[in-house]
């Protein structure tokens, strides 16, 4: 099974490699004494994937959908594997795990760290943990938008059914690659607007480039340890607002909305509109809340703080302009419970995604009715259109493969000797794809201080969140290596 | 729609009534104080209840199944409030919120309290606590098996297809009324053993009796602050082991074996099966924790107290023989997790119940055999028999109402002011009927420092829990009252 694989992932290393040409590139113009590492670590992963293209190449064959899991696990396994060589050899006091840890937090978009003095590094070595978010953003995307629904995982092929709706009028080719590029150019489009919006904003071009990457990749990496604190700027925060929320809804509107000239298809999307009301709303509410409470001197003041660490978090990129874990309990909790669901399916965003969500209330409230009404029937519609069984049979099993992650990864944390606080957070804030969570692993701490068991709970948990779980737990199944 | 309850709700007032001549026969014999008040207690539950017969009487009407839902959330709303009674006569100084949450405490047998000096009162009012939990248990029995089923709520129809399975082939009647009448004779049998067996253990025949009601509905009820830790008696705990385990499994099961001569049948019934096997698990989980920790000084002290506490929280009584929120976090969050899921359906116990979980579990494995084998068709069997899609949905529902319910409650604590930890788990202590959670509501605090409104959100989640939140979910639909 294995062997049909190696030449793609040969290809895929080989891709990898050429994006280490960007931190390159940077370390060679800003002279930040890094080139050596990241002309290593390209030229490491370079070699490393033609070996494994050269060594495969032979049992080149046709790939069928169960290679498919297989291929998305090894892909994000392996990535961030590669990712590690820049820090690594720039910082020889970084252990395997804690770089292992930090790329894949780059690649699944998590943007929790386990470094601080991040003003210190050589810039190409933020550059390339930006980067790596900005690359993993766009897989996910390509991962949720054309691979997911082939592979008919919790309920994601609602997300093609939704999306191919309206696309499919335009005659949008259903070929995984070309959906793949379509996505790409829509992607590459908003990150240049961003980077220059974020330059316009008064940030230097280099910060710029690296927040952009973070903002579209919803990842939340930042080159200060203050993140955006380090700004004070109310102009930079709106620009991040923006496009966090941009970057929040399903990719793929985009594309047909570019297409058709027209804003109204995300409009009409019913994600799309709830995701944006639940951004209206929660930050309302914790505004209010904050004035409230008098956590600021005045009520604009507490609107702009509430709205630019409600959308980081709720949309979990994990940016904070303050230490938002001081606010009464209620605010940073709700923004962690938001994390879990308020993204949209085909953003860049993790969590248990707004569609998903969405259906299960449809699906409590059909029971509701049925209970009053034994005998009638009740269809689930989601925007108009049948859901049908088989989706909300899968997406059921996801929530619940999820809760049990959660639950189980928390228990480990907690006998690791991690408190409830900091254990429950951590996961949440790990499998959700969002970085901080409350306690020592909040906005103002970060992932440093766990040990390296409690370093790769979180790991795995960011991969499972990221891989939608099910496309993981897939291959501990026997069914799955039975010929 | 309400007077053609009237009658009913007289009768169930009257009858109710008589339960208080026990703690007014208890205060008559042991001269504590309080005579004047059960006297005048039962004298109004009783005047109340004739009257609503009265008034109702003349438009007697055959019940159907809709009426079922207002009949059982009004009686587990009415019978609190006379249950309030005796307490306000006798302690002028409790408010009418203290009173209400006290007795839905112990009426849906959650056995928090509000209550501290609890040797100082008059012995009587503690009978009467007691007694609370004792007719509550017997009433949720007679729910859970009997009524719930009928109406369908969050997949309780699989309960009775389990349970009615064996029960069919003794040909016992179907009728709630012949249910009722047997599961109350298993009920009153155990009981009386249970009683007999603590004195026999040491404890005074007061002391026995009250704690055989507070074991035999799992409701957490003492006459001590301490709880168990007063007696410090491993005989006593062994008894109180042994009866908690026996009260946590579905009652129908031992009528069914008292009928057969038999405990084959428990053993044949996979949730009971399920239940004993993870009772089993955690305890020896906890105790290897806790010698891991060294937190006792012997193997054998850690197994006493892992064994109380454990088997007291995860069958949802709340008794404490140690204050085990000292212990390092894993084993108490363990422990508030597992009474979320351990207890059997038709048992005296509070929660999702294990019969769900065990539902949602092949459910999900299903789904991942699925995602290997798009096109296998894989019913979800439990017990050798076939699950309707139809229950498979309902269990859902609950199971997305269970989880809205915990969250939107816990937000209420914390925005009233509550810390995090204190609302998150008095909110799971109190839906799931347990009693104490961590914190400030932990075993060796109580629910006395709450205010009025926090109070009152931890009396609705005891009332949604007991009463399967669905069920009173329903009646907050349009639907509901249309004709
Ligand atoms: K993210
Ligand atoms: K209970």
């Amino acid at each position: 099974m294995l062997s049909g694989l190696l030449p793609v992932l040969g290809v895929v290393l080989m891709l990898f490699s050429v994006t280490m040409l960007v931190p390159l590139g940077f370390s060679w113009v800003l002279q930040d004494g890094a080139l050596a590492a990241h002309a290593s670590a390209a030229g490491l992963t370079l070699g490393a994937g033609l070996l494994m293209w050269l060594a495969g190449r032979r049992h080149r064959r046709e790939l069928r959908a169960r290679d498919g899991f297989l291929l998305v696990a090894l892909v994000w396994m392996l990535l961030p594997a590669a990712g590690t060589l820049p820090l690594l050899l720039q910082l020889p006091d970084l252990s395997f795990t804690d770089a292992y840890f930090e790329a894949v937090s780059g690649l699944t978009t998590t943007g929790s760290t386990v470094l601080t003095g991040l003003e210190r590094l050589p810039v190409s070595l933020n550059v390339w943990r930006c980067l790596m978010v900005l690359v993993g953003g766009l897989g996910i995307i390509v991962l949720a938008v054309a691979v997911l629904p082939l592979l008919g995982v919790g309920g994601s092929q609602l997300y093609k059914a939704e999306s191919a709706g309206p696309m499919k009028d335009e005659k949008l080719t259903p070929r995984m690659a070309e959906t793949a590029r379509g996505l790409w150019g829509v992607y590459a489009v908003t990150a240049a607007v961003c980077c220059v919006a974020y330059h316009l904003a008064g940030m230097s071009w280099v910060d710029a480039f690296l927040h952009m990457c973070s903002t579209m990749g919803l990842g939340g990496f930042s080159s200060y340890d203050a993140s955006f604190g380090a700004f004070d700027s109310p102009a930079i925060e709106a620009v991040a607002i923006l496009f966090m929320t941009m970057a929040g809804i399903n990719f793929a509107l985009y594309f047909v909305a570019v297409r058709r000239r027209s804003l109204a298809v995300v409009w009409r999307d019913v994600e799309a509109r709830v995701y944006l009301l639940v951004m209206a709303v929660s930050v309302a509410v914790v505004t209010l809340f904050l004035m409230a409470h008098r956590v600021y001197p005045d009520g604009l003041t507490a609107l702009r703080h509430a709205a630019f660490n409600v959308v980081s978090i709720a949309t979990t990129t994990g940016f904070a302009s303050v230490d938002y874990a001081q606010w009464p309990i209620f605010a940073p909790a709700l923004m962690l419970v938001l994390c879990a669901f308020a993204t949209c399916a085909g953003s860049t965003g993790g969590g248990i995604k707004l569609i998903r969500s969405l259906l299960l209330l449809k699906q409590a409230q059909r029971e509701l009715v049925r209970i009053v009404h034994p005998r009638a029937v009740v269809p689930v519609t989601l925007g108009g259109r049948l859901v049908p069984a088989q989706v909300l049979a899968s997406v059921i099993a996801y929530m619940l493969a999820y809760g049990a992650v959660n639950l189980v990864a928390s228990f480990v944390l907690m006998a690791s000797g991690l408190d409830l606080v900091t254990s429950v957070t951590a996961v949440i804030a790990s499998v959700n794809n969002t970085g901080p969570g409350l306690g020592q692993v909040g906005p103002a701490g970060n992932y440093q201080g766990l040990t390296d068991l409690q370093t790769w709970v979180c790991t795995v948990c960011m991969l499972l969140g990221r891989l939608e779980i099910l496309s993981l737990l897939v291959l501990l199944t026997p069914q799955f290596w039975r010929r």
